[in-house]
């Protein structure tokens, strides 16, 4: 098992550096963050705020390199990887994937690169609020694009696999659409609406039970993080917002005019029966040979129709579908 | 101690017939719903699909009548109320109170009426979804106008008291405006997110976690439940919705300008640290004799400020406020 190297030990990164640890790889961090370097390093984890030590260091061991940095300081970091790490196997676990993508091509051409997503988290953010069973049960994007080295792809989804998570195999376009629905819209209504409720008062708050609590929760998020997710994935975001613009618009017009929001809330009930039916779903089995000429074909369309990789053994993927 | 008559056995009706009983009232229930009404029944509780004998029995033993059905289902019964139990004590659970408070005046102007809207609830309904202890640490807003009977909406407080809930003192008013930024737009944009998710199809449904997950939550909601509520508070969620428009609208065209997105999730982040606080803020002791000539406006007063009354001995209602 290739040894990991994780730059960024806030709450996914610091998860994944305990996760990769606990699974019994040799893994090492760096964050420039004395505070989360310290925690880690109290907790007796390998950890310095040296990271261009830390990247020497994974050169030296041919290691794969994760890079667990908000959107903002990818860029910089990308620089450090192909000064110190040029040709270690690279992946992230960025929210964002064609921004990503897009650097690395820029910054560090002669790298393996496989972008990654896992979708987990909480509204905390820090090493302290990681967890080593974080991504348990949780979906993993493992980005697959057109000229994808799929050796390189199987490690990161090893990887993946060992801490707990399933893959999801997709180029970078779809998964920056697909969070822009489920991720990046959550986030802004949930900050529209927690502050039309502030404006409320202390009277407003008073009355907040089940309904505003659950609307809200993730604007309680560290909102230097959630910008640079919302505005790192810009492109996919605005038609997203211009959806909902038109969707609470045709509420709001309905209800002024007619009275009624009949349209809307059965859309939302049919909406919200489509998450429960795909959790509850019946699942054919897939296998995948990742050394056939069409294997990246396959992945994709694995991906693309909600399915998922649970397995990898001798470079066949095995996994399910609906 | 009253004798409470519930009519109306869904999640509401059914949890307050549960908790008056075991609160020690002698307490009666009816419902439409025969499926409601056999579970009750089923359940050792004294019920009947009678509302008209439910009623006339209240009449005979001066019950209190407590309204526990959907709104557009409130002017029939209380049609049906002055037939045959015209002069009971009359309160009602209905998420709306100005609608509910005009009706009563139109239907049964002779009933000593105190509205009444428990802030409890889940996204399941009907009698089996309901439990004795719903009410537990909620608030309950016990309305209170200029000619409020005082006695009587000791009566009421002393019943949500008594189920475990803390008592909002309000008008109409305040509280249809509050209930419309902290219950009704969270239904809106939670069935405006769950129908924006669902259309990425099994892809986006495969990715999405707790911020979709919490985001959707209450759409999930009966929704026919949600359209009474929400459609039945029209006039006060008109302008939360232009609200909800405005700032949605200026999010994307900053999104579209600069890039940026940080007025909106910085908003959204004090937002969300107004609730927390307001769960944690220390709070003064209060006082109000039900007796005094200014009783009325310390009640309004009180709630206005985000306070709650939590118990009521001898005409004098105790509470906190911050």
């Amino acid at each position: 098992m290739r040894d990991v190297c994780v730059i960024g030990l806030g709450l996914i990164g610091g998860s994944l550096l305990r996760a990769a640890a606990a699974s019994g790889r040799t893994a090492w961090g760096a964050a420039v963050s004395e505070v989360d370097a310290d925690a880690a390093s109290r907790a007796g984890f390998d950890v310095t705020t040296d990271v261009e030590a830390a990247l020497h260091r994974a050169a030296a061991e041919d290691a794969m390199v994760v890079l667990a940095v908000p959107l903002p300081a990818v860029e910089d970091l990308l620089r450090l990887v192909n000064q110190h790490a040029s040709h270690c196997l690279l992946t992230d676990v960025t929210s964002v994937k064609a921004p990503v993508l897009d650097a690395v091509r820029r910054r560090v051409p002669y790298t393996r690169y496989v972008g990654g997503h896992p979708m987990a988290g909480t509204s905390k953010s820090g090493w302290l609020a990681g967890d080593a069973s974080l991504f348990q049960g949780a979906a993993w994007v493992v980005a697959v694009e057109e000229d994808t080295d799929l050796e390189a792809w199987a490690e990161v989804a090893k990887l993946v696999l060992d801490v707990g998570a399933h893959v999801v195999p997709l180029p970078a376009e779809s998964h920056d659409e697909a969070v822009a629905r489920i991720s990046h819209l959550p986030h802004l209504l949930a900050a529209i609406l927690a502050t039309i409720g502030a404006e409320g008062g202390p009277l407003a708050m008073s009355l907040a039970a089940g309904s505003y609590r659950d609307g809200t929760r993730v604007a309680g998020s560290n909102p230097q993080l959630v910008r640079a997710m919302t505005e790192g994935n810009r492109d996919a975001l605005l038609p997203i917002v211009d959806e909902a613009l038109g969707r609470l618009g045709a509420a709001r017009g309905s209800l002024a005019s007619t009275g009624g929001l009949a349209a809307t809330i059965n859309a939302g009930y049919e909406g919200a029966q489509a998450l429960a039916a795909s959790l509850d779903v019946e699942r054919a089995g897939v296998r995948i040979s990742l050394a056939a000429p069409d294997a990246r074909q396959g992945l994709i369309a694995l991906g693309e129709r909600g399915g998922r990789i649970t397995g990898l053994t001798d470079g066949i993927a095995t996994g399910e579908v609906q």
